[in-house]
Formats: C-alpha cells, sequence, structure tokens
C-alpha cells in the first residue's frame, strides 16, 4: 500500500484526471461548435484556412480512434470526414458519441501503457502519452482558431477557463 | 529501487517530460512570432481581439512568474504588459531569458508537488499540475488565434506537429 499510496501522490497527472482535462476541453469545444451559426460553420473561414468543419471532423476522427487503438491495439483508420448533411446536430451527436468512446476504451488504458511507444494510426511516432496530448493540444489549437472565426463574425465565444 | 521504477514506468507524463514538451510548444510560439512582420506583430488583430504582441506579454507575464512561484513558494504579481518599444527582438529577448528560468525554477519543484492545491498569482485556485496545464493550453490556444492572423496576412505559419 505504501507504495501504491506514494505512486498516487508523485504522479504529474493521474490517468484520471487527464481525462477529466480532456473532456473538460472537449466540452468547451463542444460550446463552441454551438456557438456557430449554421451556415457560417461549413462555409465561414479566413486567409484560405479550412472551415471549422473540416477542423472538426479532423478531431473527430483523431479522438475517439485514436484511445480505441491504444486500449485496444488494433491499428484505426484515420477518417477526417463524416457525413454531416452540412446539419451541426449531426456533428453534435457524433462529438457526444466519441464522448462516450473516449470514456470507454480510456478505462481500457493500463497505467504502464502511457510510457510506451506506439505509431498511432500506424503512422506517427511517439508514446502513448505523446500522442494523448497531440489530440488535445491539437484541439485547442483548432478551437482558438474556431474563435477568431466567432470573433470576426461578431460572435462572443464562449469563456476558455470554463471548462 | 523497486519503488521507484514502477513510479517512474506508471507514470502518465514525467516532470522532466512535461517540462520538454512545454519548451517544445514554446519553441513554436517562438517560431510564430519570428513569423510576423514587425508591424503586424504590433498591430495587426480580427475582429476587435488583442494583437498577437498583447497576448504574447500575458504569456510572458505567466509563464516564468508562474513557474518560480510554484518553485519557491512566493506569490508573483500577474504582469502582462513589458516594456518592448515595439521591438520584436525585445520580445524574443524575454522571452529566451523566460526559457531560461522555466528551465532553473523546473528543476526545483519536487514530484509531490504537482498534486497539491496552490492559489496561483495569489488568485486562481486549482493544483500545480492544473495550473501548469493551464498555461500551456491558453499558449496553444492564443498561438492558434495566431496562425489565422497570419493566414488572413498571406503568411504561412510554422507546423504545428514541428517542436
Amino acid at each position: 500500500m505504501e507504495s501504491t499510496t506514494s505512486t498516487l501522490l508523485e504522479q504529474v497527472i493521474t490517468p484520471s484526471d487527464l481525462l477529466t482535462h480532456w473532456q473538460g476541453h472537449r466540452g468547451l469545444t463542444r460550446r463552441t461548435i454551438e456557438a456557430f451559426p449554421e451556415e457560417a460553420f461549413f462555409n465561414y473561414s479566413i486567409g484560405g484556412m479550412r472551415t471549422f468543419a473540416d477542423m472538426v471532423m479532423e478531431l473527430l476522427g483523431i479522438a475517439a480512434p485514436g484511445i480505441k487503438e491504444i486500449a485496444t491495439g488494433e491499428i484505426q483508420e484515420l477518417i477526417e470526414k463524416v457525413d454531416h448533411g452540412n446539419k451541426k446536430a449531426k456533428i453534435l451527436e457524433l462529438w457526444d458519441k466519441a464522448t462516450d468512446e473516449i470514456n470507454t476504451y480510456w478505462a481500457q488504458i493500463k497505467p504502464e501503457q502511457f510510457q510506451q511507444n506506439i505509431k498511432i494510426f500506424g503512422q506517427f511516432e511517439g508514446t502513448v502519452w505523446s500522442s494523448i496530448f497531440y489530440f488535445i493540444d491539437n484541439e485547442i489549437h483548432h478551437r482558438g482558431q474556431a474563435y477568431v472565426y466567432l470573433r470576426a463574425l461578431g460572435i462572443e465565444p464562449p469563456y476558455f477557463y470554463e471548462r
């Protein structure tokens, strides 16, 4: 018990806290999607960049499949397009489905896996932790870009610090 | 030794890896500052947002002082303005100074501190890890916004995945 306790106390961040941290970010990204007018979500962009819809499809392609691959060891295909019929409701439905899948597969990741090497989606070499941090950082990066789109559209984005 | 080894193997991320991860992000932010034309860095913005210079001053106000507070226990004042004379070179000099300070003070943080509670800058309640993650996430968020500024200016930003 002594050693288990000290392991927990000396963790920078526990697996459970990292999941909560990410799902907090994912909740904020969901509110950012909600803040967009339907049409602008699928059509608006600045400087030749992708629409926020396109970025969100990338995030959907990475998050749940990435965690499934880490949990199961089965290489997942990176699919950055979904059939959304230009409906935010469809994207939000897929977002919520991904939220559940992430929670389910996360519970199957063993604590000793985070430091192990992985070639995620059969392509990107790193550790399990660095892959997950990439998923989160990439989401923050694109959501930050969506904040500029919203401001340019005259819409106030959700508070960054509210999770 | 057994227990120390297993502690390290079961860490999601070690303190040393978290520092390297953050300094990798800070290197990317530095290259993003470099990519801006001098004048646009201090004057350009979209949708009534702050200039990237203003955002970078916020990042400078948070990073080194925040880590100093965590390492020493001395509450730091949150100062989000610096005397830059509209010179990117001055900002980059402060950035590099902060890089060294972060490395110096990071080495003084004890492993068991990350899970402890802190009121950073005497204002924001959280744990040490959640405060540090906020510093990093906030930097990624604002740098993502700077990418839109650069694209709108017709400038290609540095690759997000290069650290």
